[in-house]
């Protein structure tokens, strides 16, 4: 219980809603280059930013999550979807600054999404995955729904989860050892943030499986 | 509780049939249309007409989920897998008649979803969106289990949520202002249905983002 | 209560394993032919072996669910991901091996989950349609991460949810005839591993829609 008062609630209550805006931004942004209408945007942001949160919560019984408990996490992304229908244009020219913003969520919803699942009773590794779950999850849902394969799991795209599970292990192990404080918390989101980041900048990829043979036989 | 009640039960359990019968059809016919076998045509048609609901109940905490406790909602869905499996072209030819149903389905779901989510305790806008979820969230698993974008979100087809939007609403404004009634719930019921049909009739349909540009920059 | 201690603890945590390593394969071997990542192969492998089971578990309310709860659940696709990772082109030259195997999981599944849903109070349909879903959720889960029509809903392929259907349906007729032990349910699983053997042997397959018309309506 005390786990969960890391930042006081209210900075607690700004970060999250940070975070939930910039994920929604890049769930609309997509439905806007899949050509749906205005509530398909707005389906695709509110998903997109609260799905992974969701499906935590579900998980570890918090129900009804906080998705439909907090009013301004529901609306927080319809105001990304005004945003992103009017001014679609001027966001895409940005997209390097919503990227910067959306690694900024992706640290921040790890180390939350890890520190709730402990304070739920959960172990160790399954709080550090319900952590990476709650980071990656909503973008997954964003990427099945406009019929895509889910961008975290193609080879071609620049590290994503491995940022976000470093930031939860960082948790964990801060945990275990007794050393959780907003400051220790704070440096876990840094470092996912800067991993993150620096993924984009060097183009950091995971390895394919090994001696990867170049017939996909799928049809 | 008393909420729960809004029909006399017999109603309400005839009334959520015949949802679950015709949203059933939709998802059989999709399930044909993809060339599934029977056993695909009846997963199809379950999750088509029993997830919207299954959703809603975990969300709110009412577990089991009414799906896996009334074996007649169970049932429904296989009797329109019969159907669809004998007489698909004839369905098809009355496809106009289907899309009526699926329109009554639909104000049935927005309206029976929110007042369930109510009765569990959600806020009102918690409770809508969740109407809402009801109504339209069969059809978004029946078309992702397909493997096609969900109708709900494109552009290019007659306006689907906002009916629901509007019966979800209805009931919710009833309830704040004590006139929740079977006359007035009838009503938002009534309207959602309407309002469909003449989404149908006029093909209205939804503004997609402003100033859409025209190349798709995914590939 | 008594019903979910079938076998002694060791041999029934034994099967589950031996269940979760054989669909894991099958997820691992699906994201190497689709190009992901070693994250990725990672998250199919989890998605595949666990998805059944955690669906299962959200319904009947056992939360955190057994894939969040027990450690060996959670490693054991990531050691399916490190063999199929070093190892794919030996695993793919013995896919029947895998198939086998992959039979045996569905069999193992089918009556592990039909039993612990009935053991949470579920009614007899609704159990052995929770044991078809832990059998084959995971599988089409895995199918639309990858962004595929899920492979149990076509038609050209070997029988795969009947035999799953079968085991389970027999779990519930031993329940209600007071005749289920060890013996009778390991029966239930051999029955429907050499159901699915046989399906694979002879190409059976199930029907599509009757007079099914040749022409595809869907863009």
């Amino acid at each position: 219980m005390q786990l969960q008062q890391l930042f006081s609630p209210s900075v607690q209550h700004t970060l999250d809603v940070i975070g939930i805006f910039v994920f929604a931004i890049s769930g609309a942004l997509l439905a806007v280059r899949k050509n749906f209408d205005v509530f398909g945007i707005a389906v695709l942001a509110e998903v997109t930013a609260l799905g992974g949160g969701l499906f935590r919560d579900l998980v570890i019984g918090a129900v009804p999550p906080a998705a439909f408990t907090d009013l301004g996490y529901f609306v927080t992304p319809l105001l990304a979807t005004l945003v992103v229908f009017f001014l679609h244009p001027h966001v895409e020219r940005i997209q390097m600054g919503v990227l910067v913003f959306d690694a900024a969520g992706l640290g921040l919803f790890a180390v939350s999404g890890t520190t709730k699942a402990y304070s739920y009773g959960l172990g160790l590794t399954a709080s550090a995955t319900l952590g990476l779950a709650t980071a990656v999850g909503g973008g997954v849902l964003r990427d099945v729904l406009a019929n895509e394969v889910p961008s975290l799991l193609r080879w071609d795209r620049d590290l994503y989860a491995v940022p976000a599970i470093v930031g939860a292990s960082m948790v964990v192990l801060f945990i275990r050892y007794d050393a959780l404080t907003p400051l220790t918390s704070g440096l876990a989101v840094v470092m996912a943030f800067v991993l993150r980041l620096a993924a984009m900048r060097f183009h950091w990829r995971a390895p394919r499986a090994w001696n990867r043979r170049s017939t996909v036989t799928e049809e």
